[in-house]
């Protein structure tokens, strides 16, 4: 294990003290001398793209304009580098490039920096990295490619928990990792203080289940954007959505009629994602949506092959769609 | 097809004269003349297991008192013959004896009789019997066994729906028939008039779906005692639950809670319903739920060959399991 | 469990006396005094079709001829009502009508009767009725629907054997049953002295295995038209096929090239039979298979609903599938 | 597309020129005008672990002897930094410095550099890496993480291809990457002059559909230790087999006895790789095999976090069922 433990008193500390309005010490249980941080995974958090020029290149002018146009639509927090930003076709100082961009321009919104990488060792660095430049927590992607141990996915977790002084929330999405958190290893995680959320796609039930298990250490974000609405239902204390890039004003509005009781308007709402996701559907991934979001006055530019490109029948069908859902 | 076709007009006359009180005719779009029957497939519908002596021949005394005390638990619909009634182990004349006891017991409660069959032919059978005794609607599950055609699959619910005067439920349980009914055929299916309602299990995106494509057509209920709470989130109008043989006042609470919008207390009851589920997935199918049932004083027998049977330790854990959920 | 268990002495001597030409004794274990009877599962054995006439009856006279051509092709075995032959939608009455009329055109071929049910006392009851009229061996699909424990099942396939004197075959076709029988489980069954054979499709992993495992007391027939050629390099002593009906000559100039090592020729034919699968599988199971058969100037008749039917275009395009592959 | 696309002919030339001993120019089509160089994946190819330090760093020295193990022991080819040597856990710079030791220990035995990328930038930098130290072909596992459209995974491979001069293998392991190539796709690909191989786990029903499609063209490996004595029956030309890095010997008798039509101990050597092949599966992958080759005399170190790593009674285990299969 490359990362020095460092003492929980150290931790507690350094946290208290550097970052002081973010960061309130609770006692989760006296006995056990577990503290939790005051970190709260919830509400609509974004999981944005990362807009390329035509050579691949980032587009760091439209970066900073996306994550400004997220900060104003009123969002929760900022989720840097994820899943629909490209993570895993981006190197590191790319990485570590766009966590920075996005914690200059986040105006105190929380930024959570995606650092999941198949080696724990790199993970770690990104972590580092990104409590360093001020993110308020670091989320990690399960390691994938390799058939993955439980031991060794624990150790991987708190190696990370360890070696850093911001929340460590996990990021379970089987569909791009081909790993599914056993719930009996989340509860074990989740005695971790420093592991403080946990984001999941994949069914209600074994979502229900996870929070049978850990719901009263940890809190529970849906990353699922078809499910966002009976997640919330089934007690997810918010989402880490990617269609939030897409139609900010859509999430929060559905995610504040669920605070209002408002379910019928939350069920409209959680239909028309479901409609807008079996649109993008159709074509490439993340290409479409990042079209959609072009079309709608924000640039986000291409993918980087070997995702994409469009062809033009695609970028006129998809159109067709949105013009057809209202949307633009 | 062997069932002659009988005329629309034929079916909605019998259907208003025959039994008046139930069947009240609503015109649902004038333009086509599509009609639909007044049966709504709504609230907590039990599915309950078929009670066998220990030479696997039902015991009809046991049953009669099963439904008796569902009814007076006051139950929305009684669904005789069902997956945990052990259905494919029965023949055809032991499912209309059962069909018929449900009914002879049901004071007024609706019957859904289960008529679902590998065979069209077979389930229009089962499904002009229970009409003929007096089952308020027939629920047929998807064919099994075979690969199945889209083709094949409309005309078999086509021509069971075209045959009965009484509504038809599409009983859709992938987990059981390894068939998962493509929205777009859902869809069309619900443009006949006398398919009323749809029960199915798997995950809330694909319900969602089916919602948004004939919610306004036809009923949906949730056919996964894991996620009914979630599924009425999301615009299930009821459900058909095996456990609620098991603790049929827990299910109806949890359906009230949610009329009375306590989502609390539906989270609460949903957590419990998981557990006892995880419990029962230790021991053979169904012979846990039945043994559940027997300790808590309803003699529900064993399960016929080659399920089950419980050996003594399993019996024992289960005990425990459900003394410590506080069941018994 | 219904069935008097007989004693081994008893089912040896009435195996030798009764048919004493086909069933000699060997010893295989002389300390565990384990016996087998000497049927042996091997070569091409034709899992037929069932044709049925337009009003969905069985075509007795068609059935008669199509076992007549099959006997005079030189098939090594006979399988009535097996999956091809919609065994799943046929009444028990109907099966054995079948068998029985396997057995009165087999002309010394040995039948072997697919007596598989979902409920072990109707499988029972099916291979007692085909002992007694002169099935070679009795096979049994594992049961299905239900979710299946590996107790049930052990007991499933014990009863089988224990009540029958004709050896017992088990098929595994987890496409059909969502059943895999575990290895562990094959190698006790397999020490049963009346199971003596396991059809099985699925992966080749699998299938070496269970060779693994219990090659040395049970014969693995291989029960993938796809995969006969590379089944019997790694040990398969044969097949029972589907395509094996329509092309018998093929299938089996296969298996005697096998046998004179001519393996170019049978790779050649196994890409033959991969094609024609192919082609089958663009229509309605297993109505395509019965329309080749019908060109090739054998009337197969129709499928029973759900299964089918074919439409004007899904013909043509078979028709011409098949003469660009050469077969008529 | 980064990649200037060189002219047919300037690569032709090049190859002929620069490395003449081992490209041999074959008119594949002469009215079409391709070209196929005259590289030939086939025989035994080891894809062998990369040995890592307690620190994880890359154990150079260890890397050098076993690779002149694996030379001396005959193998047909070394396959560097494939998944048992951890590939996706490495930087570029290391994966790059693994292949260049290959080639330095090489003696002539040809290099597949495996070059795969989630990103197609980077799989074309490796390649031409790979090309100018010395490889002879470089093989590429299919990218992966993002769900994959056919579109952009041909215009993968086909930059990928017009970017070297030396032959492109497609590596296609769906366990590892979630993409199954389509057939289609796979004939499409076959026609490039520059691709001239593929290797593929998964089972042969699909191996033999991509031999039938495109067999003509190019040559196909088994990637599946499980599956080599079947692939080579259905015709395979050769396997690339994490289990010959632990086994030389065997699995070169194996293909050997292939050779010689005898398949009886070609049976036998594959049973004891699955009995192998089951031992590793119970302990953390890859380190069961780095153990194995530790325990046999070759040090192969330690895998990278989170691969790993092994408990003491694992060890002990997994020393125990090695004695039992003689290996040790």
């Amino acid at each position: 294990m490359p990362a020095s433990r460092r003492t929980l008193e150290n931790r507690l500390t350094r946290g208290l003290g550097g970052k002081p309005e973010k960061y309130k010490l609770t006692i989760v249980n006296p006995t056990l001398e577990v503290f939790h941080l005051a970190f709260e995974l919830k509400g609509v958090n974004v999981a944005f793209t990362t807009p390329f020029k035509e050579d691949e290149s980032i587009d760091e002018e439209a970066l900073r304009k996306d994550i400004q146009y997220l900060v104003e639509a009123g969002v929760h927090g900022l989720v840097a580098c994820s899943t629909p930003g490209e993570m895993a076709l981006m190197g590191d100082e790319e990485r570590k490039r766009v966590i920075r961009i996005t914690v200059e321009e986040s105006k105190g919104v929380p930024v959570i920096a995606e650092v999941g990488c198949a080696r724990t060792k790199d993970a770690v660095e990104l972590a580092r990295f990104a409590e360093d430049v001020g993110a308020a927590a670091a989320m990690a992607l399960t390691p994938w490619f390799f058939p993955q141990h439980p031991r060794g996915l624990r150790m991987h977790y708190e190696t990370l928990a360890d070696s850093i002084d911001i929340p460590v929330i996990i990021n379970n999405l089987p569909e791009y990792t081909g790993v599914k958190l056993d719930p009996t290893l989340v509860d074990v995680l989740a005695f971790h203080p420093n592991i403080r959320g946990l984001n999941t796609s994949g069914d209600l039930i074994y979502f229900q289940e996870l929070i049978e298990r850990a719901g009263d250490r940890i809190s529970f974000a849906c990353g699922d954007d078809e499910l966002i609405f009976p997640a919330l239902c089934v007690g997810a204390s918010g989402c880490i959505a990617a269609l939030a890039a897409c139609l900010p004003q859509m999430v929060l509005e559905m995610y504040n009629s669920f605070l209002k009781k408002d379910y019928g308007r939350c069920r409209q709402i959680q239909l028309n994602l479901i409609r807008l996701k079996n649109e993008l559907r159709k074509v490439p991934y993340p290409y479409g949506q990042k079209l959609v979001q072009t079309l709608m006055g924000r640039p986000s530019g291409r993918t980087r092959m070997p995702l994409g490109p469009l062809t033009g029948v695609e970028r006129v069908l998809l159109r067709k769609g949105m013009k057809k859902a209202g949307l633009i």
